[in-house]
């Protein structure tokens, strides 16, 4: 119960590329928002540098342990993206710190909404957050020279966790179906046990339907007018959850329009779902980052920590302002808005509504 | 070469569902493109019943042995979806059929083309059709009752034909790039090694240049306008090729619309990219199937066996007539055309146009 902690302590992770530069833009506008709570001390803003790829490498740990204990004297945190090295990169073969940070914390649940609210779309996602491909991510094994596997880790605690969480939202917040998401026509053992789990947490919720579909054709039902309001709360294993997010992220008026929250039992984490856009920062466009991402995980930190209200007039802005943005989105041209100016316009947007 | 080949044996292979329907209809038009050649007994069709997932639960295989000899003995098959069998729906646990006869006929190259000449979309998938989480997708380990673990295989040699295949058609239809498709940042070592080999082929084609993408950014990429037009050819794993071309074929006006081509060294099979469409049986309206898939499957299948000319009509008549479903698609209507009409409409149309 965060009321009764003062201060709460926000712990803010710049990241790589784009990161520093929307990070820095959503805690304005939170600090904008709670300037009440940060003026009294209830509301603290805590600056933690070094979660950079150069660091990483440098420590060679994909959160480096003087970062890791900064971070767990925070409540929440609000986290730039950082880079995730591949084979060829030139950086060395270190976990993503995203991934590092949701199995270190156990930060289990992924939990992405994605709102248009003229379509009548209302989805939350709840991507598991620590198994799947993600679980032992950098431990494939090279067989032989030509033959290279990968394990893909399913368990029955992992799975109800984060299926029972999403049953838990939907009867929270009234929804009557879940939707599960899967390929175990072809994934028999993983997935086949994710659906047997889900299968039984129905059973505590009698008043929740509950649909399997599978990915393939759900990234078609996601886009097709005739399904889009059939969706309301969905849980899927960690990649199908990824792949899925950032398409469902697209309809809203693209990935850099999505927040997400990274929940555990004692810490959370909330971020963009995208990237840090190397190319942009490449390409010497990082200023133009759309900074909505971060703010919208700034508004899901906002409601986490008890600060409702502030958290719900945000959402609002942002999504009048992703209105005008997926205008812009489906005519393919680019907002030609810096991140400051952005985080203005959100501010003013919350002024005026 | 089918020239030098006569007769040139076509097999239909009905399938499950609404498969039975659509394949014959699909027989209908390339019967109806190829009745000269049917004349003069320079084109056979020969129905091959059996592949029904009754017959395969009775055989326990998922591609009972008397009807793998009828296959072998056709030049190329036209396949109906089939049901594939998961945990809990009744069936036995045996592998779907189509990933069976991908194995046992060596069908390595899943081509999938998907084109919306309006909105300049022309985009050709190579999807590999042997490995990844389709490998060993039955044999998966519950490692104790509580952890399961499934295996994604990836080989050097079963890479690099997929990719010399996307390679070999952008040069022979003059594309200027080849899309790679991963999730390499997680996935690190299958996907890695498919990005390596990917480097290596890319060597082969000096005038072709390539770009890695991630899975999950591309499910945002294939609907945002401003990415539509950038990608020609694109090479992926069986999983993630399964998963976009679906995605992709809804924007060209549904699953339903969309034809691929299975391709080996020696056989070929052709089939809709959708499956059996059991909730569409249940509520009766397996009349309703849009037949459109399987024609199009057809449409490459006359084209592989060296018949240009009708295939080209047929694909051309195929893109008018999804301009309508595309319109249709958009307001989430169903067409309410059964499959028997959209036949006819098609058949009318090529001689149109
Ligand atoms: C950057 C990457 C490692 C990460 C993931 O795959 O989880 C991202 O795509 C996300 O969705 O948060
Ligand atoms: C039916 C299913 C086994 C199949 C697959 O996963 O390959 C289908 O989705 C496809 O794309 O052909």
């Amino acid at each position: 119960d965060f009321n009764a902690i003062s201060p709460i302590v926000i712990g803010i992770l710049g990241g790589d590329g784009i990161g520093p530069t929307i990070a820095e833009e959503s805690r304005k506008v939170l600090e904008y928002l709670l300037r009440d709570q940060v003026a009294s001390g209830k509301v603290v803003f805590r600056i933690i540098d070094g979660l950079t790829i150069e660091n990483r490498a440098a420590n060679m740990q994909s959160i480096p342990d003087d970062v890791l204990a900064e971070i767990k004297e925070c409540h929440v945190t609000l986290k730039g993206p950082t880079h995730t090295p591949e084979q060829g990169d030139g950086w060395p073969n270190l976990e993503s710190a995203n991934v590092g940070m949701r199995k270190v914390l156990d930060l289990f649940a992924n939990v992405r909404p994605v709102r248009v609210p003229a379509q009548g779309i209302d989805w939350t996602f709840f991507r598991e957050n620590t198994e799947d491909m993600y679980a032992v991510g950098s431990q494939g094994v090279n067989v032989t020279d030509d033959l290279a596997i990968d394990f893909r880790v399913i368990t029955s605690q992992g799975s109800e966790r984060i299926i029972d969480a999403a049953f838990a939202h939907a009867k929270r917040t009234g929804k009557d179906s879940v939707t599960i998401v899967t390929k175990a026509n072809i994934v028999k053992t993983t997935d086949g046990k994710f659906l047997d789990i889900a299968r039984k947490v129905a059973e505590d919720y009698p008043g929740i339907s509950w649909e399997g579909w599978y990915i393939d054709i759900m990234t078609a039902a996601l886009i097709n007018p005739a399904r889009q309001r059939q969706f309301q709360v969905l849980a899927l294993p960690n990649l199908y959850g990824d792949i899925l997010t950032d398409e469902a992220a697209q309809i809203q008026g693209g990935v850099g329009t999505a927040g997400s929250a990274n929940v555990g039992k004692v810490y959370s984490m909330f971020e963009a779902i995208h990237g840090s856009a190397p190319r942009m920062v490449q390409e010497g466009r990082a200023q133009y980052a759309d900074p909505s991402s971060m703010v919208r995980a700034g508004a899901m930190l906002m409601e986490h920590i008890g600060f409702q209200e502030s958290g719900a007039r945000l959402h609002k802005a942002l999504d009048i302002c992703g209105q005008y943005e997926r205008t812009v989105a489906m005519t393919g041209r680019s907002t030609g808005v810096t991140s400051g100016e952005y985080g203005q316009y959100l501010m003013a947007t919350v002024e005026d509504s």
